[in-house]
């Protein structure tokens, strides 16, 4: 156990924006919120899953929609809540933490700004290891619990709750009423009892995206290469130096769809590099030979070629100079039911999933 | 109090689909699952509003969604009844009564099969009398009440809950839902309390559809001109009498849209009328003229030339030759709020609203 102050929020903001893999909502939002709460009512309690008795509920708490909405229609304190609210009303139990259902932009953070107001701790950990674009994909859905009761909620004081048979109607009922409440909604699902939640989550990434965050932050300080020192941090490898020189970006069905086209700089000049994303960043082509360079559920992330900053898929601009890399996603997402849940098929992409260390190995001379 | 047998059944179908101005879901369904109930859990209770008492919870059952899907997605016995168990759960408190929320084809006698499997009275009365295809468009709406709390479901065992702001957040959160639900869901909203109750609805309506469809059944067989009779009994007009030479019907946001064009026969043959529709008719149109000759919200009813059995917006065909009538609908709807809520400039037609008896008064020689 211990306690987050405006210093952790700062870091976590950065480190989970890498994470986020272009999604999970805009980081500065949840940062702005989380500080705010904690300026409010104080630093906030951060356990991990060891600390979780067998029964106590924890609820993650998100905002779910296009990101590029969410960055206009920002939550009130109220409306922070009130989908949590009606959920122990409901369920007839309290919360005894509150977790990000993703690491990512404001994902990772309005479940601290949240707990904040509540007066409970936030928990270390979140059931997908990075952002994803839909409901349903998450560990819990891997391991077969469904999303019991589901609740939303907007900034106009309209409330829901739902009993989806599965997780796959639960993101289809949630996103067709998000797109109603204007494109961005509040949203509480899979509350599960600290028995399932020890099993299911992936842990301490709350204190993985605060690491990052002072690797980002601390190189910079001390003339590091930020880049660098991430990639041996993560394990991960450096895809892409490029110029982004074509990006489009649509609202539909409720995310944030479009792909980006970069253009080589440095020892890259002679290639291309295409990512599409829906939300986060599922896919990166070489332009010239139409391979993957890396794939979903693998994370792909965009930094800031000279800082390090992580880029999200609604913020980067044309022109932008960046460094695109990669990082292995958690081993549950490379099962059987992880790739049918959020691999390449799933979104309709006509590659088969190949693990970025594979596909690095294949490149060879382009590992980082 | 009296009790409803197959025999009334038979009447109130009829009935409700001419009442139902071709919309309110398929006359057909809902008369075989009143029916299939009545057999199993034997006649069904009807009470008055009088029999109310104050604080008796009266609980609205529908289907809301397409007709077109409506006849294709037939609801099981439990999906009936599913969205009023979440209900009566919710608020801790058991239904008195089911009442149907509009008079029309499958939604006047769904509740009667709920209350026939629930064992409790149905109410005589609905709170539109006659069919909208919006879930605001209710008396309740007009006098001021929100929907409360609004429960939904569909034959894969989803449920869900609502409190919306008010009734439009309403439709839009339940029309979105009903169209992922596959175009078709159960309903409850507006469960309120006998004291409102009383207020708000229009009363005595399956009755009044009963005694419709004993007029046309009953002409059918001594010899008379089922839609005379009708129209003496309703203080209705006859607008056309046609053949249908051109149908166009789409599936659109949850709802069947379209427009039928008649060419007049008898006594119209040199004119013609075209017909539009959401669900239910809206607005009849003199084809030459462009002038309507009725309009939302009273009432227009297309039946069958010969037989006088009314003819839904879904099962209307080309060739099929009809006559076109309307009636004066309730006072309610012709207040400011009513035909705000459900006048021709909600559905986007550019017309004032005018009582069919003006612009019957104007045709004149048109008159039945």
């Amino acid at each position: 156990m211990r306690y987050l102050d405006t210093e952790e929020i700062e870091n976590i903001a950065i480190g989970a924006a890498v994470l986020g893999t272009g999604g999970g909502g805009d980081p500065y939002i949840g940062k702005m919120m989380a500080i705010q709460a904690i300026k409010k009512y104080g630093k906030v309690k951060m356990i991990t899953i060891d600390e979780l008795e067998d029964d106590d509920l924890v609820v993650p708490v998100s905002t779910i929609g296009a990101p590029t909405v969410g960055i206009e229609k920002v939550a009130s304190e109220e409306e922070l809540t009130a989908s949590l609210d009606m959920l122990e009303k409901v369920l007839g139990k309290k919360a005894k933490a509150i977790m990000p259902i993703e690491i990512g932009g404001s994902n990772s953070l309005i479940p601290v700004a949240a707990a904040a107001k509540k007066g409970i701790p936030v928990l270390d950990a979140d059931a997908m290891g990075r952002a994803f674009p839909e409901a349903q994909m998450v560990t819990y859905h891997l391991d077969g619990h469904s999303p019991g009761a589901v609740t939303m909620s907007d900034e106009k004081g309209n409330t829901l709750l739902m009993y989806p048979v599965d997780g796959q109607w639960s993101e289809r009922f949630a996103r067709a009423i998000t797109i109603q409440m204007g494109g961005s909604a509040k949203m509480c699902d899979y509350a599960l009892e600290g028995i399932h939640v020890k099993k299911s989550v992936i842990p301490n990434t709350l204190t993985l995206a605060e690491d990052i965050g002072k690797i980002i932050r601390g190189s910079r300080k001390n003339g590091l290469n930020p880049v660098k020192e991430l990639l041996n941090k993560m394990q991960g490898y450096q895809l892409f130096q490029g110029k982004a020189i074509d990006i489009r970006r649509r609202i539909q069905d409720g995310f944030t769809r479009g792909e980006a086209l970069l253009e080589g700089i440095r020892d890259d000049k002679d290639r291309k590099l295409r990512l599409f994303f829906q939300n986060e960043h599922l896919l990166a082509l070489d332009e010239d030979t139409n391979e993957p360079v890396a794939i979903t559920p693998d994370l792909i992330a965009v930094l800031d070629l000279e800082t390090g900053a992580p880029i999200t898929t609604e913020g980067m601009k044309y022109g932008a100079r960046v460094v695109v890399v990669a990082f292995p996603c958690d081993a549950k997402w490379r099962t059987p039911k992880g790739i049918e849940t959020a691999g390449p098929s799933y979104f309709g992409y006509p590659y088969e999933y190949q693990p970025v260390e594979q596909l690095a190995e294949k490149r060879k001379g382009c590992l980082a």
